[in-house]
C-alpha cells in the first residue's frame, strides 16, 4: 500500500516554485507552470500535478528548454494569434497570447492561437477553462512524441495527441473533456510502471508489434489509440492542425528533435475559441437553455458527464485545504530541491 | 446473394434529377442534392449514394421540407458565414455560403459556415474536399437524432454525430475522414436490416438497455458511441457546436420536431475551415512536405490512410464509366419516380 502526504494548498504553490527555480526555470516560467501544476493538483490529477515536476526537472537537464525565454505574440489584424514560445515552456506563451485570443474570438466570431517552438508538458483543460471562464467555448490540441501506433500498424507513428474542450454553463462548472487519442495517457503507463501494475488489455503493443499489458514493453513498443481507425483518424488530424497547418514539428520530429533525452517533447499547440454571442447572434441564453437540457438528460439516465469527478475534488480540496499525493512522491520532489 | 445493377454515370445523375423532381424539390435543390449523391455512389459509399434518394422522398412526403427553399446568406465582417437554409437541404444552403466561407478563411485565417434551419442527410466528406480542394483544412459536424445513448446511459440522447476532416494533399487525394460518432452510421444498420445480417456486438442497446446486434432491435433501442467515454464526450461537443453554438437544435429536439416521421433530421451545422496559408507565414510547401512524411510512415507500415478505398474506387467507376447499385435498391428508386 501507498503512504500519502498531505500538502497544504499553499504548499503546493511554495513546493513547485521552489523546485522550478532551484532546477533553472526564471520566476515568470516558475509562476506559469505552478499556476497550471496547483489547478491539476487541486482536482486530483495526478498524472499532470507535482508528479509534473520530475519532467520540468529532466526538460532542464536534457538542456535544450530555455527557462528565461520571453514569449513573442505576433501582432495580426485576422484571427490568428502565433505566439512564438522562443524555445521555452509552453505556458508562458499561453499567458501572454490569451488577451488577444479572447480580444479577437469575440471580434471575429471564431479565431485560433497557435504557438510555437514550445516544450510541452501540461493538461489542456486548464487552458480551455481559462477561456470557458471568459464566457467562449474552446478546444486545444497538441502533437507529442511518435509513441502511438495508427490503426493497423506496428510502430509509433503519431504522438498521445489530446484533445480538450470546454463549454462554458452559466453559474456552474464547464463542460469540459480532455483526453489522450492514445488509449491510455503516456503518463498513466508510467504511474502504471511505478506502481508495478499492468495494463489493461488492448491499449498497447511490444517493440514486435505483439499485444503487450506490461507497462515498461508498451514504453519501448508502441501505444494503440483509443476507439480503433476513428480514434487513429482523429489523431492524425490533431497532428495536422497542431504541426504542420502552424508550421511546427509532428510527433515524428519532435521525437527526433529530441534524440532519446528524458524530458518534455519540443512541438507546437493549437487553441480554437468561439464566441457564441457572436454564432447565434446574441442568443446566448436560449441556447444555453438547449445544452442545459442535454446535459440534464445525460445525467438524468445515470450517466456521467465528463470531469465531474475532477470539479468534485476540487470542491472537498478547497474545503478541507489540502490534497494529498503519494509520499514517495513527495521525498523525490524534495530531493530535485535539495539536489 | 443480391444482384447488382450496372449504371453509367450520366445516368446517376439523370435518374437522381427525374426522382428528385418528381417528388417535390425544385431545380436548384435537385441539382445540389444530384451532386452530393453522385460524389457518393461514384466512390462507392453505398450508404450515402443513391439510396438516400428514398430518404429524400420520406423527407418530402413527412410535409416539412422545402423543396424550392431559397438560402439566405447573411452578410457579415467577422469570420462566420451564417447561412439560413430556410427549412430546405442542407446542401444548396452550402454551395451559396461556400464562396463567403473559403474568402474569410483566407482573409482571416480561420473561418467558420454555420447553417440553420436544414434537412440534413448527407456524408460530410464532399463538403470537406470542397474546401481542401480550395486549399484550405475543413473539419465538419452535425447532430441528427437522439438514436445513440451517451456512455454510462440507457437511452439515446445524442445523434449519430459525424465528424470530418479534409486535409490538402498537393497533386493527390486529399487525406480525408468522415465517421459517426456513433460506433455504426445510422444508414448502415438500415443497410444490415435490409440485408437481414446481424450488427457487430457493441454497437447498440435495445429498448431496455441491453446489448442487442439485432438491427431493428438497435433502431428501436439505441446506438452506443464508438471509442466509450471519449467517443461520447465527442460527440457532446459536436452537439454543442452543432447545435447551441449556431443557435439550431440539437438531437433531442430535431428528434422531437419530427415527431416520428421519417425522412431526414431538421437541425443545423457547423464547418470550420483553416488557411494553411496564414496560420504558417507562407511557408506551405515545406509543411505539406512535413505532412507528406508522416502519411508515408504510416503507409509503409501496413496502415490505411482512411479513405483510400473510395478514392480507389473512385478512379475505377471513373474508368470503366459505371457504378454498381443492388438491384432491389434500382428498381425501388424506379419506383419512386413512376409512382
Amino acid at each position: 500500500m501507498t503512504s500519502s502526504k498531505q500538502i497544504s494548498l499553499s504548499e503546493i504553490k511554495t513546493l513547485s516554485l521552489s523546485i522550478l527555480s532551484h532546477v533553472g526555470y526564471g520566476r515568470a516560467h516558475a509562476a506559469a507552470i505552478t499556476e497550471m501544476l496547483y489547478a491539476c493538483q487541486l482536482d486530483d490529477c495526478q498524472s499532470h500535478g507535482l508528479f509534473r515536476l520530475i519532467m520540468c526537472a529532466q526538460t532542464m537537464l536534457a538542456g535544450k528548454v530555455d527557462g528565461h525565454a520571453l514569449p513573442h505574440v505576433a501582432h495580426s489584424d485576422n484571427a490568428v494569434v502565433k505566439v512564438d514560445a522562443r524555445g521555452g515552456i509552453s505556458l508562458l506563451a499561453f499567458e501572454k497570447a490569451l488577451p488577444a485570443l479572447v480580444e479577437k474570438s469575440r471580434h471575429h466570431g471564431i479565431a485560433a492561437m497557435a504557438i510555437n517552438n514550445c516544450f510541452h508538458f501540461s493538461a489542456l483543460w486548464p487552458e480551455v477553462e481559462r477561456l470557458s471562464a471568459a464566457g467562449l467555448a474552446a478546444m486545444a490540441m497538441v502533437p507529442s512524441h511518435s509513441w502511438v501506433a495508427p490503426a493497423g500498424g506496428t510502430r509509433g507513428s503519431l504522438g498521445t495527441n489530446p484533445l480538450a474542450f470546454s463549454w462554458p454553463r452559466s453559474g456552474q462548472d464547464p463542460f469540459t473533456f480532455d483526453f489522450a487519442t492514445s488509449g491510455f495517457a503516456r503518463g498513466e503507463i508510467e504511474l502504471y510502471k511505478r506502481a508495478g501494475k499492468p495494463l489493461p488489455a488492448g491499449v498497447a503493443i511490444d517493440r514486435d508489434g505483439n499485444p503487450t499489458t506490461d507497462p515498461q514493453s508498451a514504453l519501448d513498443g508502441a501505444m494503440l489509440t483509443f476507439g480503433g481507425y476513428k480514434g487513429s483518424a482523429l489523431s492524425v488530424m490533431i497532428e495536422l492542425l497542431a504541426g504542420p497547418l502552424i508550421d511546427d514539428m509532428t510527433s515524428l520530429e519532435s521525437m527526433e528533435f529530441a534524440g532519446g533525452a528524458a524530458g518534455a517533447p519540443y512541438h507546437g499547440e493549437i487553441i480554437l475559441a468561439f464566441d457564441p454571442v457572436q454564432f447565434s447572434n446574441g442568443k446566448v441564453a436560449e441556447n444555453d437553455a438547449r445544452a442545459e437540457r442535454l446535459f440534464a438528460d445525460i445525467i438524468d439516465q445515470g450517466a456521467r458527464l465528463p470531469s465531474q469527478r475532477r470539479f468534485a475534488a476540487r470542491a472537498r480540496n478547497l474545503k478541507r485545504g489540502y490534497v494529498e499525493i503519494p509520499e514517495a512522491l513527495y521525498n523525490e520532489l524534495l530531493s530535485l530541491r535539495d539536489d
